[in-house]
């Protein structure tokens, strides 16, 4: 295995996708713009989906299925999701393929075409709304709280792995409430369960905040979201939670008769995170040698590696290592003894490291003398020798830590990449010299918010939740601010 | 809730889709022949893969994800397996909508036509063994042993839900071998965890056998198989484990070099399960009153519904129903308190007698005098009054009952449907009278399998594993035989 990542001071675009294809996380396929990925990058995944899941079923929810096609006409229903949505996406024509008569091989029948072209699901607010109509009659079917694992597809032109890509997964929450409140309280919950997974698990600081009008949500009334800050300056949506209003309720005519007996349309929130995340939880952590892993989604959390010479010595290794990962796997900590002949130690190191696991252990020859064995962690590349004596009660305060960390390290990037400009050649010198986050006043309106997007690439993240009011003027207009919010270049 | 179901001894097939429809675990959805899996569904399909991916994993396999769409030029690399899966299928053309002219809402953006068209995978041997074609150079590099959860399309004509549908969910596992004999170790492996799976989860036994050379996989050497029989006397294909050779290797050209230098193609396998298994789990247990799940993948084991007259009467059961939730829910086993004071309880017993809850309990006004309760399991519908002391080890022991029982009386019944024919009249006669599975002796030809299927519908669902061998003549062409094989009408 080569370890020749491209550094990040170098070019951070290409260390990304150096690390992306060597840490075994994904690749791009025969499909432009689909990615595969590999299983490494889906066992994060699969841990990410787990820790996810857990808490939508703590806070009441449920997981179903729905069709991943939808019929075109759908999408005219609602009239701004169909500008946001409608567009860029793979549509199902024909159904059948045949034969060529010239014997050229295998062509699409035109005798089978779809009277109705069929969508492959960008998002699938139109075709649950359009189910929920036969579910909800009354107050009493309320409130429906589901969720979606699911592909998606949205052709994207320009990809990159994870981050954006014509295919990815995702889940999609569609929540159906009797009241405007209710349905505001779920939007603000799933924020929540969304950030509190950001910074606990994925070790990863985040902004709560809601998107202006123009980077709403196609189809919402208000949309939540978290925001990171990469180690390149440019922040990333992590997560985004839509209150709908009675928008698709009114578009797919889903009304309920309420404990009064008046009818009424029915409120919705839509709430998703997808594989996205992933590029997230690489791009905040890792560093020139490989990726870093929060020990709370790593795969593999603690690998034992023996360095010996001769079989006797191995043999002596073994047992040691055999006994520690079974005291560390009783735990709930998972561990990767690797005691393969075909590769040195040196190379499994540089290995683990590119994989990001957490903690290395190395048990060599002076070990089985003194009773004592070398722990690395990933995160700050410290090594320690140590007794063996207590020392699965050790890694696991280490894992601990090192995710404590890694949150930390996230925090202080975070907040050193977060400045406040109070005019507009400070905010572009800054975003010029300096990237991340930018507080600065704004008109409100959507036109300035398009010009300084334009004139800077920079966008309007979100206006955090809980902003302090202050009163001042828009860096580009002039005009009266109450509060600052929040720019930044972005993924 | 109505429990109005069609009875079996009325209309088999109508049963099926009313219980599917009113016991919430599936419906049909606005395109056509693809279908919404509803919440209480879903959690069955969830607890089928929780304990199918644990297995998975048990035998070494990772899941990894690879792309929903498939080249179509991918189709024609694989002879036969062109001829099986390029047909029916999903065919993306475009890759944009935009409005039209005229005003009268989106159309295709003919601008936007796809250079070579996109099929939605039918099944994704083919992308995945050109995706496989970069991850392999060496021995060292093999066994490859990668399972994918994902959806896949098939456009059906005739669709019924979870049996047949244009979209369904599954996992397909996908292995790389070094040898020929390693992929069949395989092959007959994954067979196995499908039949035990099948029997010690669903309780459904089955037939292990291998498919004929007609019902085989489109590109495969041999195909396994578990095969279940049904109430109605039809067999159902439960799950496949396909020998592919190296046809697909030499295909996308997918070659290693061995220990010794050489270079050779790469053994495969492939196997799946589906959401098809929905199906036979609800058509092997369930009666005229609903559905009958077993403790092993029932979403709610044990509901208590509480039977009361007045608010103090209600405190008086909640005390005891919140003690008895958490002494079974402390031995792992899902409950639920249905104290809803918006229904009666027999309502709630006919709803989760239709919901197949393994077992019931009910505490009522004479239950507090007595310091009793009432439980009723599901599969049989006794009931018992029985003191509440050591209430949760009964209840324990109690599913572990049910779960055999249901095995048990699927066993008898899959008996009590098998016949053996040793002539043609005799094999059409069992089949017209009494259906289920009919051993009959086969000359071993395509075209006497054909004939047979065309004048009975009957088809060679296998040929038996560990089949004992018989001399005899063809029941249809008269012909030497060795060994019956095992003949059935099908879903």
């Amino acid at each position: 295995m080569s370890k020749d990542l491209t550094k990040r001071s170098e070019n951070y675009s290409q260390w990304y996708n150096d690390l992306v294809l060597k840490a075994d996380l994904a690749e791009n396929s025969a499909v432009r713009g689909c990615m595969v990925i590999k299983p490494y990058g889906y066992s994060i995944w699969e841990m990410m989906q787990a820790a996810l899941d857990k808490r939508f079923k703590e806070t009441g929810h449920s997981n179903a299925y729905f069709p991943l096609f939808i019929p075109k006409s759908f999408f005219t229903k609602e009239a701004s999701h169909v500008q946001g949505f409608a567009k860029e996406c793979a549509v199902v024509t024909h159904y059948r393929l045949k034969n060529a008569e010239d014997g050229s091989g295998i062509i699409v029948d035109e005798d089978a075409k779809l009277e109705e072209e069929l969508i492959v699901r960008p998002t699938s607010e139109t075709i649950i709304w359009h189910t929920y109509r036969g579910w909800i009659q009354s107050y009493r079917d309320l409130p429906i709280l589901v969720n979606q694992w699911a592909n998606v597809v949205r052709w994207e032109m320009r990809t990159r792995l994870f981050l954006r890509t014509a295919e990815f997964l995702w889940q999609e929450g569609h929540t159906a409430h009797a009241k405007a409140d209710e349905a505001i309280a779920e939007t603000e919950q799933m924020l929540n369960v969304y950030a509190e997974f950001a910074e606990k698990y994925m070790a990863i600081p985040v902004i709560k905040g809601i998107k202006t009008a123009n980077e709403r949500f196609a189809g919402a009334i208000e949309t939540y979201c978290i925001e990171a800050m990469m180690q390149d300056g440019k922040a990333l949506q992590a997560g985004t939670s839509h209150f709908l209003g009675q928008n698709f309720a009114k578009a797919f005519d889903v009304k309920f008769t309420g404990k009064d007996g008046a009818q009424d349309y029915v409120w919705a929130t839509s709430w998703g995170v997808s594989t996205r995340l992933m590029g997230a939880l690489i791009m905040t952590h890792s560093d020139d040698q490989g990726l870093v892993l929060p020990p709370k989604l790593a795969p593999i959390q603690v690998v034992i590696v023996p360095i010996y010479k001769g079989e006797e010595q191995l043999n002596q290794i073994n047992d040691i290592a055999f006994t520690l990962k079974t005291a560390l796997q009783n735990k709930g900590i998972s561990v990767k003894y690797d005691n393969r002949d075909t590769q040195r130690p040196g190379f499994k190191f540089a290995e683990y490291e590119l994989k990001g696991v957490p903690v290395r252990i190395a048990i060599g020859g002076r070990d089985l003398e003194n009773g004592t064995l070398e722990i690395a962690r990933r995160d700050t590349k410290e090594k320690e020798t140590v007794s063996k004596e207590g020392i699965a009660e050790r890694v696991e305060k280490l894992l601990i830590e090192i995710q404590e960390n890694l949150y930390q390290k996230a925090l202080a990037l975070q907040n050193n990449m977060t400045h406040s400009a109070n005019s507009y050649d400070e905010f572009k010198s800054i975003l010029e010299t300096k990237g991340g986050f930018v507080y600065a006043h704004w008109d409100g309106t959507t036109e300035t918010e398009l010009k300084i997007k334009e004139e800077t690439k920079a966008t309007i993240r979100c206006i955090p939740l809980n902003n302090k009011k202050e009163e001042g003027k828009c860096i580009y207009s002039g005009k009266i601010s109450t509060q600052r919010v929040l720019f930044a270049k972005s993924y």
